[in-house]
């Protein structure tokens, strides 16, 4: 929770809470107090020792547990909610904060979101989100600190209307599928991408293209779309008998993902004879949204796309024949944390 | 002026005066009423003829002329300014509007530019229209709707340190070059442009490379660079000679511009020898902002344009490595208006 009352330039924000899944430290005086850098290193060398804030051992903080917490949590959005730029921030990746989050709403606060799953529960869960749009901003949920919400949202608020968007907003996916693309195996790819920390400790996680189609529920709910996560038709790039239930981790990499290595080996070079390349896209068009791998012109900026960078092509009225393309660096804490705090103080805008 | 006290959802403009350089017509009452639809057209059917807004009939409406213009943009800033979302849009091309501008800024009101001289007169003038930063906007000075401006404004205010900014923000000069690069002289590139209506009247005014330097100029003092047009190093792709007091339009086409087809030829080609390709861009980097002709790897998003798209490259602390890239449509009506619609959106945040 940031609450801060001064304008951008010369800017102070102030941190008045932090919470984890099971305690929550709140500044001693919520109107004047703020935790300073010592207590927000002590918090952050806590969590990186996966231990509970609730160890936390100061005099500038009291700590609330359990039921406390969100007691505590509704009080401070109740007193700081509608007269300050107070920022309920989530980057957590719960599906377990919608509640809070729409309370919040609810007494007037902001939310600041990075975590995509409030945003891609039931459509009766967002509307209640959105429901004031000055007060919420999410820039991290996609592409991570690139300004694709902020630059979807002047296009919209300025009445060009978005037709399509094709995307490739998974770096792990990005950069397997270029790997792939120069004729490495699939399991050899996924394994040094494993080994080089671009995947989860699970990389079905990732090639299950969960994560990529929250990401573009995300994006075709902001264009209007009344879908669900379950309306999105996604290509999954193991089958199902590889699926955690039923495999480990290990015997999927040395075992399951050697069995894949031809199917998708063989897509690349039919890819390859047309002149096209396979990616990992998001398509969203008219009420149609899917992911999966797409053969696209190798020519063309997705097509083009190496390594793990994300890219996004905007298709509207004024951007009709040529595309606009956002593309960067879509995943990694500096950049997530630097569309956070530019959400934050975006939103200060709404506090004179 | 646009005033507009409405949230961003269920928006509601009104327009309550429009100006040209001789004359303004407003609102019969600025707090009420508004300009409709059927007088909007009217006022563009007037300008799209060349003819002045004084001879406007209309009941709802009053026009002002000469010495009382300024007293009534005067009166009607002192009472709409600081309590309304009112904007003074500047849209026009002129350099002598800085002077009711900033009056408009120190009275509390909100700005918003298309026009890039304001931004690029004396630092002095600059200083003033910026001190109240959530006050201004001028996404459409640079790339026209492309959200270049918000984008930068994104990651400089997250405290991420932009460090190199190269882009090629001309779609004229993105055209010539694309062509000059597939073998064809400048001469017959350039004649074919302004064929195409993609070059001002005088294709001096875009060949000259100042509309590029005023470009690059917003957004190196954007980095917060304090420097004049002057302290910009602008090649001209035509010599002194050449130029507008010397030659007229049709001799500088006919035989001027033939004389330059040897050389550029001539760099094209070397440039080609080493993999490279030519591209007129500007370089903001450090305290340094050029504007002109760089050789670039064929294989770099600025390399691969083609046509008339604009593209920014910006590289930060956290987009050190592979930059944050941003391109499309940099020109044309709807995608300037669409900027402008948007910037004039983005600042009813600061009225609630």
């Amino acid at each position: 929770m940031i609450d801060d009352r001064s304008a951008r330039q010369g800017v102070h924000l102030r941190v008045v809470g932090v919470s984890d899944s099971k305690s929550l430290v709140v500044a001693s005086d919520v109107f004047t107090k703020e935790f300073n850098d010592n207590l927000l290193s002590e918090i952050c060398r806590l969590k990186a020792d996966h231990s509970s804030l609730s160890t936390l051992i100061s005099g500038e903080c009291q700590v609330f547990l359990d039921s406390d917490l969100r007691g505590k949590l509704s009080e401070i959005a109740s007193l700081l909610g509608t007269s300050t730029g107070l920022a309920f921030v989530d980057c957590s990746a719960s599906s377990e904060t919608v509640e809070i989050l729409t309370q919040a709403v609810d007494l007037g606060c902001c939310i600041v979101l990075a975590n995509k799953k409030p945003l891609t529960s039931t459509k009766e869960d967002y509307d209640k989100l959105v429901s004031r749009p000055r007060r919420i901003r999410y820039e991290s949920t996609v592409g991570a600190g690139l300004p694709v919400i902020a630059s979807l949202n002047r296009i919209l608020s300025s009445g060009d209307p978005v037709h399509r968007i094709v995307g490739s907003l998974s770096g792990t996916l990005g950069y397997v599928m270029s790997e792939v693309e120069d004729g490495k195996p699939l399991s050899q790819v996924v394994k040094a991408a494993k080994s080089l920390g671009y995947t989860e400790p699970d990389p079905r996680d990732d090639l299950s293209g969960m994560d990529v189609a929250r990401k573009a529920l995300i994006l075709a709910r902001l264009l209007g779309m009344r879908i669900n996560i379950d309306s999105i038709k996604i290509e999954s790039l193991y089958p199902e008998e590889m699926g955690p239930n039923i495999m480990s981790v290990e015997d999927f990499l040395s075992t399951g993902l050697p069995l894949l290595d031809n199917d998708i080996g063989e897509r690349v070079r039919k890819a390859s004879l047309n002149g096209n390349v396979l990616r990992y896209v998001c398509v969203i068009e008219g009420s149609r949204c899917t992911v999966g791998i797409q053969e696209l012109p190798k020519n063309s900026p997705l097509g083009r796309l190496r390594g793990s960078d994300n890219v996004l092509e905007i298709y509207s009225r004024c951007y009709s024949e040529q595309p606009l393309v956002i593309q960067g660096a879509g995943a990694g804490n500096d950049t997530t944390a630097a569309g956070v705090l530019a959400d934050i103080l975006d939103i200060q805008d709404l506090f004179p």
